[in-house]
């Protein structure tokens, strides 16, 4: 069972180019008859997350709009050989269809 | 004049490490008793805009929270030997004193 099973209107937004993730929005609102997506980010792929939802909202849905980004923080296991736990920035950016 | 004197509330994030905002924030707060506090930020600087607003907020300034977070598309010239127009991601957080 994949991660989108279980949640079907949430993307991981990771280390692909933004345009992966701009046809996830696609395929979620269109597929599914979605009325809202979220896509979740960590760290540097916050950026990714904002110009995926910029590039869907203005070249291919005209009719979404960001309902609502919320940011947080999470702490991660330490890096091998180092004893700290991180503490790293995530992000949540919900998009709706008017 | 200084960028900061025309816009009081507004910190421009660039490429500098977190801890650089994080202390234009406190500066801003404590300084001019100021009621809210603009983070902007373009392209890849917007991580750095997230951490400092959450390192902020988790570390020093507990009475802080997170008011209006905005995304945004805005235009910039073309790089040196090429002809078209980039498009760049923007946000904006404004942080607030509870």
């Amino acid at each position: 069972m994949s991660k989108l099973s279980r949640e079907p209107n949430v993307i991981y937004v990771g280390r692909k180019p933004p345009m992966n993730y701009v046809l996830g929005i696609i395929t979620s609102f269109s597929g599914s008859n979605a009325k809202e997506v979220t896509l979740k980010a960590r760290g540097q792929s916050i950026n990714t997350a904002v110009d995926a939802a910029e590039i869907a909202r203005n070249r291919f849905l005209k009719d979404l709009s960001v309902d609502k980004i919320t940011i947080g923080t999470e702490e991660m296991p330490p890096r091998e050989g180092e004893n700290r736990t991180r503490m790293i920035s995530t992000m949540e950016i919900t998009l709706k269809r008017k």
